[in-house]
């Protein structure tokens, strides 16, 4: 990907900012801890992987912000912008274990520490969740790549590519990894409502690296699987239980039961960051309810009469037994999950689930 | 309903502009038969049984506009209105039922009749096909009231209510004719992209009329259907085949699936003017394909990046194992619908089939 979603350099953050794209590519510099916040609250930077690793820069924001004359008043600094930010949205598991990782750094502060010195401990903290993120999406792309037979067609749901991420994507990834093997296939983008990500992020990031992308909206996937279009469903994932049920961006779930329909094989694809054993399955993954103006004003113009309720979730659970596989950095995970994601996740990711904050 | 989506008074045609709705109420009169056919094409008036009714009246409209001074003008004027309406829409069977009844009255005109007697004949008719659109729709309410259970959840996609049709409407009839029966029952309305024709107009009409109406987008159908919010499934049909396959809106096919797939029955409401004797089966229903910029520019913002490609099919076709009943003016019909159909509806129908324009 030519294009750098979030970035950390001369001690700022920079990210693109999401909310004003397709019409305009700008970047912009979050300089205050409350910055950080709104702008994983409204999107202006999403996806759990790219969440995560804005709050863990995040958090070295509201220390630089705090501007700490000794160690104790950097640990308070720290801690508070990790408590702040974990605040900021309730789905995306990524978002508390990059904070996690943070606060144990915090935790582990040596008691002598300078102000400074504490500030690049942080930083280089953070700097190993972007970098290990980057590698996980190479390595989900390398995994899954062989599911993109050449010539056919592939249907994804919201955004789950570089934009969501430090580097390539989770969904898209594997897009970009067959893409790079020389395959050719083309891709339907659902636009998804409410936010578009879809038709706004996934047609623009795949559209600036010259892969075949045809917008659709929400509604026509059936009618696009039926016509025999789509030979594979990739998704991301925001949060994914221990017997393999996965949380995804609203909508996902009707598209799992739509490829089962027209027996067209769906998978996630996602890095162990975004498995929670804490959960034991789907049903214990809150689900974020947002504002009904992103669906009455969402296009600039009124869309749904004044007084008219709105119901809108941002998230649904696809169960487990309509995923035909899950694509991690650790290869892909096959039915039955709650054995595979026990042997090939649990492991990898320790003790997690006991210190979610 | 209060609101009348078709008058037709003082010799001129009044719609309500409904690419209007909901900020704006306004009722336009269609001066010129090129008026009648962009408000058709252009969805100022929409909904399979509101089209016939407008295009009878539009040939009128184009009537009156050629101002004839003979019997053969009268005809030729009316024959060019006929003929050109029925390119304005390609998939609504109730456009060419319409148009072919006005033709069958334009082809018997007596001889030595006045160009004022050809006008007063042709008028008549139209208001027969505008008053027998009123009785459907209060038949098909009156048959389908029962489906709807106190205290139930019923899902709609896309309008198929009274600004549908002359009066009631189809699948909304139902909704009128259960409220007036005394049943409390809750309504989601898909908001039905790209046109929101379910966020701007079901849920105008039925908040108008005191149903209550909760609008989700179209990918939180799923979601809704397995929180056991819903109960039931009423949808309307622009043309129907002799095998109870079924032409509705664009996404109509899909939750026909996610139906199946949480165990709710899922109904069309049309009257026997939707069902077309000479299409054998839905893989002979022509889909509309419809202007990109409806996706890409939907609502006065643009969503989709430049010369990114779009897809809009306008329509696509329920196989008729996915439904469990038609609610018509005659009752409801139930599988095996070849037989249902051809018993209660293609004696009624007639030779409708052989004279299609």
């Amino acid at each position: 990907m030519p294009v750098k979603t979030i970035e950390w350099t001369n001690n700022a953050l920079h990210i693109i900012d999401q909310t004003l794209l397709p019409e305009t590519y700008q970047v912009i510099t979050l300089d205050a801890l409350e910055d950080v916040w709104q702008a994983i609250k409204s999107l202006q930077v999403r996806g759990a992987p790219a969440i995560g690793v804005c709050a863990a820069f995040g958090v070295l924001v509201g220390l630089r912000e705090a501007n700490p004359k000794s160690r104790d008043e950097a640990v308070a600094a720290a801690q508070n912008a990790i408590d702040h930010l974990a605040t900021s949205r309730p789905t995306a598991v990524n978002l508390f274990w990059a904070l996690n990782r943070m606060k144990k750094r915090v935790d582990s502060l040596p008691p002598d520490a300078s102000p400074e010195s504490c500030a690049q401990i942080l930083e280089q903290e953070a700097n190993e969740i972007f970098e290990e993120d980057r590698q996980l999406c190479r390595d989900m792309g390398r995994h899954g790549a062989e599911l993109i037979a050449d010539g056919s067609g592939v249907l994804t749901h919201c955004n789950a590519g570089g934009l969501a991420t430090s580097d390539y994507g989770t969904a898209l990834a594997v897009m970009y990894a067959a893409q790079e093997q020389g395959r050719n296939f083309n891709v339907y983008a659902d636009e998804t409502r409410p936010l578009l990500q879809g038709a706004r992020l996934t047609a623009w990031e795949l559209d600036q690296s010259g892969i075949d992308v045809t917008v659709i909206c929400d509604n026509m996937a059936a009618h696009v699987m039926r016509e025999g279009k789509i030979q594979l469903v990739l998704v991301g994932s925001d949060r994914i239980a221990a017997n393999g049920d996965a949380a995804n961006k609203i909508g996902t779930y009707g598209v799992a039961l739509l490829a089962k329909a027209h027996d067209i094989p769906f998978y996630v694809v996602a890095p162990s960051t975004t498995f929670d054993m804490s959960v034991p399955d789907g049903t214990h993954i809150p689900i974020e309810l947002r504002d009904p103006a992103e669906i009455t004003h969402g296009f600039g113009k009124q869309t749904v009469p004044d007084q008219v309720k709105v119901y809108n979730p941002a998230f649904d659970v696809t169960p487990a037994e309509l995923i035909h596989g899950i694509v991690t950095e650790e290869g892909i995970l096959r039915p039955p999950y709650t054995e595979a994601i026990a042997r090939h996740i649990a492991p990898k990711i320790g003790t997690r689930e006991a210190d979610l904050i």
